[in-house]
């Protein structure tokens, strides 16, 4: 067979090869392949395997020698607020201080202050910082990102933010799925008005959303920030429930701060994921479990606010809840582009085993967004999305934290991006 | 004046400038100029102020745009046991399945497992391991770093570790401040017999190790790891009182795991810093502060273990002692060589502010390995070693977390790495 490309001499290749999401044990195979190779022909994955029954097969007009190293899928990051204008540094400084995330949104800042960045910001200038993200995220291995709305809430505002996910899709190598997050925050227009907030949701924004799919070249997700201070259990229902009769997939941001009934509603109307997580019981777990609710958690939130709480992991993939990985990117809680410094954090606060990371960054993360017949795995027939790490031990992904071991990534079957540093010799004083 | 170079356009240049370690509030002072410029000759820097006052007095032969972002010092990383061969991800694995560090050790693991690495690795290997990480470093932007011994453990051993820092010195842009550590662990051969290991320490390797002061162009520190299983504190005194009558600096692991006397030796002996005091009190405090000797903390580590007790920062701050921040860069507890990963950490974990986090891992870190007079700050006459940031406010070191903001390292008036992404357009199957 003639292919396009060959990536061969992986030291370590990880296929993650699944029927479907990885759940309990499941989560400790990587599928991987000593001495493996795989052969690509018009940005699919055509074989996969030992090098030698790959060669067998395949005749390559381009090959990549990954020279003994790891050669795994791209990262999928599943949750995170790509699209936003400005950044809270002044808020982080605060926290530092003292002040608690709550207190701050009490005062008009946290996620308001970004909806007002976000829409004072022109569409080029939203488009190019959320670009920038883009970018470093591609460096660090994702190939494949959810992006949320929901900095505009209003709807002129949430469709400017989905048509700035329709502009990065159609430019950057990062595959885009979008979800519609207008139910983020209760805007300032509707203070003491959220029943009224949700019916604009409901009635106007969501259909609105919805004709938006040919744009999108996808149906979006429908997501609702469910907390204390956002909205509770019940206006999630609904617009969960609004969004499901248009076709759309949903989400839940569920029990981050307080345990408000997020996940039971996430299991009761069968979301694709329930996410954050943190304040949840046997209760939820088993509701989770029992419809195969995607649990996607988010160690870089509770990190990016200093609190010493993670979801327990353990627990909940002990309960047969299926897990995935995602950064929450986003500018108030956890600015942080990079799945790899996800994987770290989660092996030590939420103790899992690097290869149990792996797979919630990868195949699972890809399910958490429905896109597992696509991405997330190394497979015949998939988007050959394909990282060579500098590094010959894929637990070295949490085992070593600080560095970016992604040393080239490949979408779609052509290289992207590859991390390099120019390096001089040594120089001295006085020897110039 | 002519000078060789122009870093103009610093939209925040941090200048760290003081005449003395920062202290209290004066870690939050960065030294900040508005519209700065830096200019410099035969690798030093000759004027360093608003960019107006410095184009007034230099012309230059090249300039460098810094584009409106924040230029500043290069890193000083002073506590990192850059040297071994090898590395320990199998007892990540355990530690994630509950193993604690000091059983691991108890099992042959640990120090010694690397020490046994690394005797067994030939010296190429071992310089060519070592200078791998150096490199990651400097895309880190540190630009002088510490480097100790302590995986020889023998007479032989450990002076092949010195010249490995030699030659490591000699040839990477890095410049190496050379630690010798022979008292990191009780080596094999000394079972139950540490006070005849000890003898070794002082009577044999102490005197060899200063002898090698002109091949290091430096006198190396000498550094002993005081805890339990390691060296107690009358042990770790008669080492550093030895190596003080040879002339050396002196530096100790003191209070990691457990509260054995450390501290107080560093603060009789008036070491140039204590490392680690993690379980000190305020007793231990009023000793470093009332001697001045610069209390090292290394967040990274309990962080790479999962532990949730981190030094107690701002109370130390509260107590006049004065803080550097450095990685501790090792295969055990802290495979992590990034300086802004200690930062993040540092603001989150122990509530640095982000100006104090970037005292402590600049000016501060050059005071505790002895260079202060040479780097750490940008001041006339110190050595050009400048950073330029992919950002336009410093508080992103802590704020976000998991990239790499560090875009251009110039070390001694040369730009020695760049961090760069090669991106290419967007591509999709069947478009080829």
């Amino acid at each position: 067979m003639k292919v396009d490309l060959l990536i061969h001499n992986c030291g370590q290749l990880l296929t993650l090869a699944s029927a479907g999401p990885k759940i309990g044990p499941a989560l400790r195979d990587v599928g991987l392949v000593p001495h493996g190779a795989i052969a690509i022909r018009e940005g699919r994955i055509v074989l996969v395997g030992s090098e030698a029954e790959v060669r067998q097969q395949a005749s390559a007009q381009v090959e990549i020698d990954a020279q003994g190293r790891v050669v795994m899928p791209g990262f999928v990051d599943p949750h995170n607020h790509l699209v936003f204008a400005g950044d809270r540094v002044e808020e982080f400084e605060q926290r530092l201080g003292g002040a608690s995330y709550q207190e701050i949104a009490a005062r008009g800042g946290g996620i308001l202050s970004s909806v007002r960045a976000t829409r004072a910001a022109s569409f080029q200038d939203l488009v190019a910082q959320s670009r920038a993200r883009l970018d470093r995220m591609l460096a660090q291995g994702t190939t494949t990102a959810e992006a949320k709305t929901g900095y505009g809430l209003s709807l002129p505002d949430e469709l400017r933010l989905l048509q700035a996910i329709v502009e990065l899709g159609r430019s950057h190598p990062i595959d885009l799925v979008p979800t519609f997050l207008g139910a983020h925050a209760i805007p300032p227009e509707y203070v003491a008005q959220a029943e009224e907030y949700v019916d604009l949701v409901v009635e106007e924004m969501l259909p609105a959303v919805r004709d938006r799919r040919r744009e999108l070249n996808a149906t979006p997700f429908c997501d609702v920030f469910c907390d204390e201070g956002a909205f509770n259990a019940a206006q999630a229902r609904r617009i969960l429930s609004a969004a499901q009769r248009l076709g759309l997939g949903i989400k839940i941001h569920a029990e981050e701060f307080a345990r408000t009934g997020g996940a039971r509603v996430a299991a009761e109307l069968g979301a694709t994921s329930a996410d954050h997580l943190i304040q949840t019981d046997s209760g939820d777990w088993a509701a989770l479990a029992a419809v195969g609710v995607m649990a996607v958690l988010l160690p870089g939130t509770p990190f990016g606010l200093g609190l010493s709480k993670y979801a327990p992991a353990r627990e909940m993939i002990a309960a047969g809840v299926s897990i995935a990985l995602g950064t929450d990117l986003n500018p108030g809680t956890c600015y942080c582009e990079s799945m790899p410094t996800i994987i770290a954090l989660a092996s030590r606060t939420m103790r899992l085993a690097p290869a149990e990371a792996i797979s919630a960054a990868t195949l699972n993360a890809a399910h958490a967004i429905g896109r597992a017949h696509e991405v997330g795995s190394l497979e015949v027939g998939k988007r050959a999305d394909v990282l060579v790490l500098d590094s010959d031990d894929y637990r070295d992904l949490a085992y070593r934290f600080g560095g970016n071991l992604v040393a080239r990534v490949i979408k779609d079957g052509r290289e992207v991006a590859s991390n390099s540093v120019v390096l001089a010799a040594k120089v001295r004083p006085g020897a110039h």
